[in-house]
């Protein structure tokens, strides 16, 4: 017992002063979800691991977090393979829970399960840890917050553009500048169709998703790698160059995709959901960006990801519309739409161009210094008419040195110190002190409200 | 897949109906916590085994969610142990992590690990789930909440007070009658010691605490079973009985504990806390109860524990003060004393006695109906100005059929709706519904806003 106790790898103690300032996120992007009429869901850190398995790939099924089976968790498990040792075909006898690894697994569970009580569209709000087996490294973690808002069971685009509204409100009350990127999977489902490959929708999703990160050139290898002609390479090339006003891109875009069906959907949905942005002053950038994909593949029509205009991160928020989000859980045909906050890479932006505002990290105002019993009683009273004024205060506990005193509240970034002493307390008054400026003032209880308030 | 999926036994879902009400109740407690200058803090919900195990005795290693190690889990089992089928000797080596089992040792982990970047005396709050692998039962969950408050590194009885204060306000803000019980675990040590038993303390404070669920005859029995002769308990029997006023009961026990040093030391913490307590006015019952024990054996001064007036369900928030939390990690003689609110139970008797606020449920305040393209486009500029005026508001975003669509107002608890049809856009008016009273309006968009604010 004599080591230091330490905590698992990957996973984190948020101090007081990070979790103010996490908070300050959270609440943010909390208020938005509520003031779009986004109703708060919770679920069970635990689900069955018959839930989660096979929801994220192979690679996904490996860093699910299981949980033992209590008690005798061998019983399931025979003599033969005991000494077979296969520990992953083992798993699922000697675990029957797991943590959740998303919100959106949850989420699609609950609603199946919840169907009968739910009155649709469903539009929920969820902010809750989830825990993945990965290989911790700077900036990713086992355990971490996820901020998902989803409607569920309406096609109208005015939700994607209150998305879109969400998106911009937040940053705008975060203080980032951030460009809010738009693009439709049924317009990229229209360019696999018309380079003559349909059917490879998904390579060509997740090369052009890595454009941003390893260049045309090498797109263009992996497009290839996946069977791609460079016929249909060239062909597609302009598209991937893309650029200039929305309409100059549509135009482009439309004489590109041509009539296949899909791509038709897609021009539609793209040029509506526009109609409605420009209806509305937006405070960031948002543009269609033909290059934008999303790995994910359950997305089928608009998506979008936001980046920052002030600093090199990667995406910050992402999300998009999904027409089957329910289907692997046995409920068909529910569409849906929804976004994620990334409150850890927003929390890196925040700190990097220090813009959480400076009374963050501490919520109480005052302290009252305590110089011994006369005084204490003295200063009592007052501090519960601060609280009752709803002034977050306190006394120092102990009538402990000056020094340690200050001390205390120096490293609390109390703004304020009161001090009652002989002096004072004939006057019935306290001395006021100004941490910051170091300004003195003698004041009666009721300025001292005042002055907090 | 075919099968409606569920969760596992003993956790819950939370629906936003549900949620909104937990959080009103924990919004209160978090509110008085800071305005108590108390600070929040988070810890991962998985610990190392190591951190958990021995420390909530034996029944209490059993119930900790052990986490599966990743990969090759049988790794470090030799063949012959694999053999052996000794699934308790063989759990620390398949899973190196558990699930927190409660707030306050993960509390003392995290002191005792940034001993040095604290500035004691350290007042921390934490509001997070816990898990234990208890049976499931009504009442009971494998996955519950904990609202704890402590004070680390302060002697002062100050802090008892402030203890006492935040119960009364949470309460007082929660609308319950309640009463507050106070002992000091020194007085019934120097019971202990008077009575000739100071070495059976723990058994006697572990009898006391049943006397309320089995009653004093039992009560004896238990002490006669830890070996406690007749005479003695006879000897007890006035102080298990006692009632009457404060300044009566400390008569009594006074005359009953003598000299003995400990039970000395509590009389005189109880007489300093009461004092502190004199000078304030308080909405609930505050009492000094001989009889509780508390059965936490931490506890080494004040100890506290909440009944309903109203209701028989038992204790909905207890604590105490202890002398030595962090000794199990190295650091000795650490005092603090700190307050466990039951969120699960409060929620019952807040349920119960009907007494959450009629708007606790839905913070959304108004609907505006979806009749079509043309008034979706002449009601969302107006809904994007009431967002901008902090009311929290929706349109409905497919224009269904108005039964649908009030349907859904009704189940969201949503109390107005806007309609907005031909006549209305010409006068460049809505008609606002009242869905409670059924009342009609028509009113300009300022209007309804100054209606809604």
């Amino acid at each position: 017992m004599a080591n230091t106790p330490g905590i698992p790898k990957g996973t984190r103690d948020f101090s007081p002063e990070i979790l103010a300032k996490r908070n300050y996120i959270f609440d943010i992007i909390k208020d938005v979800f509520k003031k779009f009429a986004y109703r708060q869901l919770e679920t069970p850190a635990m689900e069955n691991l018959s839930t989660l398995t096979g929801k994220y790939g192979e690679e996904g099924d490996k860093l699910l977090f299981k949980i033992l089976n209590s008690g005798n968790f061998l019983k399931k498990v025979t003599d033969p393979e005991l000494q077979e040792r296969d520990t992953k075909k083992m798993a699922h006898l000697v675990a029957e829970k797991g943590l959740r690894y998303d919100l959106t697994v949850p989420f699609a569970r609950y609603v199946v399960q919840h169907q009968n009580e739910i009155t649709f569209p469903f539009k929920r709000f969820q902010i809750q840890p989830v825990w993945r087996a990965d290989r911790p490294q700077k900036g990713r973690y086992r355990e971490f917050y996820q901020c998902d808002a989803d409607i569920i069971g309406s096609y109208s685009l005015i939700n994607e553009l209150e998305i879109v509204q969400m998106i911009d409100e937040v940053f705008t009350k975060l203080n980032l500048e951030v460009t809010i990127k738009i693009n439709n999977r049924k317009l990229l489902a229209g360019i696999a169709e018309r380079i003559g490959y349909p059917e490879k929708l998904i390579d060509l999703t997740v090369a052009i998703d890595k454009l941003d990160k390893i260049g045309l050139e090498k797109v263009y290898e992996e497009l290839r790698l996946a069977g791609i002609s460079d016929d249909a390479i060239n062909f597609l090339e302009p598209i991937l160059n893309l650029g200039g006003s929305f309409n100059d891109q549509m135009q482009c875009i439309e004489r590109f995709i041509g009539e296949t069906e899909t791509g038709v959907t897609g021009i539609v949905e793209t040029e509506k959901l526009f109609s409605y942005l420009d209806m509305f002053k937006f405070n960031n950038n948002i543009e269609l960006d033909l290059t934008l994909a999303r790995g994910l593949t359950y997305y089928t029509g608009a998506i979008f990801e936001v980046i920052s205009d002030e600093i090199q991160i990667g995406s910050i928020c992402g999300g998009g519309r999904y027409d089957d989000l329910t289907g692997i859980f046995g409920l068909k045909g529910v569409s849906g739409v929804g976004i994620s906050f990334g409150a850890d890479r927003i929390f890196d932006v925040m700190e990097n161009l220090n813009r959480f505002p400076e009374d963050t990290t501490s919520s109480v105002k005052l302290m009252f210094v305590n110089f011994g019993q006369k005084e204490e009683k003295y200063c009592l009273p007052v501090l519960q008419k601060l609280r009752q004024n709803g002034i977050n205060s306190e006394i120092f506990p102990d009538s402990s040195k000056m020094k340690k005193q200050m001390k205390y509240a120096n490293s609390n970034k109390i703004p304020y110190v009161a001090l009652a002493g002989e002096n004072e307390m004939q006057e019935n008054k306290f001395t006021l002190k100004n941490m910051e400026t170091g300004e003195q003032q003698l004041v009666t209880a009721a300025e001292m409200i005042k002055a907090l308030t």
